[in-house]
């Protein structure tokens, strides 16, 4: 269990630092910056990477709604929940304080900082329920794409491919709407460094995600063809 | 049949979500927005991640011009089509209404909203003959793409990256003559919404992409080797 | 022997169309254009989407340099060499052909069209020295991936994805220099639709390609393990 | 043995050609240039061709950090380790001396040719400190996805997509730090080319992946699971 605990915090970090990192420092430079686009590829392969890196320990959650959307689609022990919750909101604070620490070596205003929001701090301006429909639509998605390709038809070595490449469609299509969460862990641990508005907000990044996720997990049981 | 009927209409209201949902959302922001090429990538990746988790399920057709060129190649039922392309094009509604409800939050006038067109409704402006070979030769080749690669000599564990980014090149190529639709469902729900021109185009993307489909069905069963 | 020479048309019909379409159709539009990027990476996804197809039918090779260096490599026959040329060159003329109807639809001046070159006739300037260590060193490594991925110790599903990305990873590079050749039959297309200075220069993309390729296969036979 | 040097010779080449090479050629060209982005996907790509042409040849290290991390991990013999730092280094000189050729054909002024910074040779002007910790951490991260992704209970074949698409992330996160090392072999490539100040600020970009790399051999001894 402590293997599996260590494991999380670890992809968790390497989420935020990816992902966040990626749109930080290289989003908005003129001419040669990696634009949403990149931020969208960069914050998929950190859970492609990941999942064939630490998938066969912990199975790379990385993210509280999705340790969520498995328990409700029968994939994962409620004993687990809290512990796994924890290690991901560690390892998304601690890795946010690597990228403050890089960050703020050049200057102290960090911005954003990739913070999720919506209405004013949303990044083109849509309104609260536009941005609650949106993360809760993306989440449930993810997971289905989680819960399916995890499944025992599945060509389940392609999975890693398919889920990493799924949070980059997410980011593809909503960084403009919330600037992408799906992920409770990712939008606490920009939002501590952040404070103000984006700890205000938080709820909304908890909220959405969990209960399209859970919505998810029944979803697919229903959908879903016996287990080989 | 029910689960597969669902899985079509979810899976494709997700190509809906995904692909037009980037375009309407992230292509066209300064800088930063993500472009033809984002919009590419992301179509592909709607079927890629689809391929993953409901393949298994449904086959993943999510296009009624897939449908029919699988029937013509001989590999799946005809008396499933007719209830297939019903989901899809019910599932592509639906997803088009969940963008419209997120994008209107923020603005009435939904523009194109990523529906597909010729003559002065190309988004180059290229002429009804230019968007007729275009999306015949694009559907002709995407099913050839998906008839090798779901063959019992291709390493099919890999079919759905083949696929989906078989889709992701023909945007490449083809947004800037008629937005690409390849699928007549996709092309619909986008229609609906935005009336008037939209609706009056929507014979070609329909015609050009079944005549091309079903071609290329039976083309590939000449080229085809013996299953195993 | 005949499926073979068709899937070959057929597949380097699809690499002009992908590739060089990208480029004329998509590449310089103002703002949400691809760029080089986009066109390196359709390239790539012809070859990848292709492999999957039709590899299992021909061995995709859609590149006389690969054919001959897999020769030199001693994983293609001889005999089979100048019918499969012939088929390559044939296809990418039909696809080239494909684009010069959809273009001229909208426009009769058809600029470079994608045509390789050098000197005043490469996109950055670059002059023919530079231009002919490129497209050696450039086959070269091709056919070093291609030998390398496909020989029986490496995982062979895959190799379809490297050798793929691997044109991608060209492109990325060589676009500026010739415009990226490596494949002869390609720059015979968009020489023959362009004229003049293209089919001057043309003897360049069919000696350094060639050259490079035999170099490739023949190193690659030291390199090699013994096959299992 | 030989040909085990010969592979890491030859694929530390690619990476310098391919990952520099996209950086000097293509990526500030106005308008179609490739950007970071381009560049990022470049490095990532020479390492995932070369994982599937010569990992069953060398293992594909093709970097010092990457053998020392491996040997601290418990997966490369010690006795190895300086021919093939000694390969990965003359292969990397070699891969600067083919660009420094095709460029110089153009124009005598290499300008920075891609080398590593930091402080007012960062891309950004990041600080030494910052710099510091973004190659450890980076390089750190690079290597558990390489033993995890190694790992008997891995996926194996599947290695090279996401080992090389990891290098890509950390180069869509850290090019404007430091121009991205996590390889001491490539910095050093460069700066013999640049000399002046890239010689002097060479030693970051040995010590600090070095000691990320080992730093991660350890940890994922500890954090991995008993082998098959």
């Amino acid at each position: 269990m402590q293997k599996k605990l260590m494991a999380e915090f670890l992809g968790t970090a390497w989420l935020v630092i990816g992902g966040c990192g990626s749109a930080i420092f290289a989003a908005g430079i003129p001419e040669v910056g990696i634009g949403f686009y990149g931020v969208a590829l960069a914050f998929g392969l950190t859970v492609l990477t990941m999942a064939y890196a630490i998938g066969h320990i912990s199975g790379c959650h990385l993210n509280p709604a999705v340790s969520l959307g498995l328990w409700a689609g029968g994939r994962f022990s409620g004993k687990e929940l809290l512990p796994y919750i924890i290690s991901q909101v560690l390892g998304a604070v601690v890795g946010a304080g690597i990228l403050y620490a890089i960050f703020t070596g050049k200057s102290a205003d960090i911005g954003g900082f990739a913070a999720n929001g919506y209405g004013e701090h949303s990044p083109e301006g849509y309104p609260m329920l536009s941005g609650f429909i949106t993360e809760f639509v993306m989440t449930f998605m993810f997971l289905i794409i989680i819960l399916g390709a995890t499944h025992s038809k599945a060509p389940k070595y392609l999975a890693g491919v398919a889920i990493g490449l799924g949070l980059t469609l997410i980011h593809l299509v909503s960084i403009p709407i919330t600037n992408t969460s799906v992920n409770p862990a990712r939008s606490t641990s920009q939002a501590l460094f952040v404070g103000g508005w984006a700890i205000q907000q938080l709820w909304l990044f908890w909220l959405a995600p969990i209960l399209g996720a859970i919505a998810a997990g029944f979803t697919y049981k229903y959908l879903s063809p016996e287990e080989e």
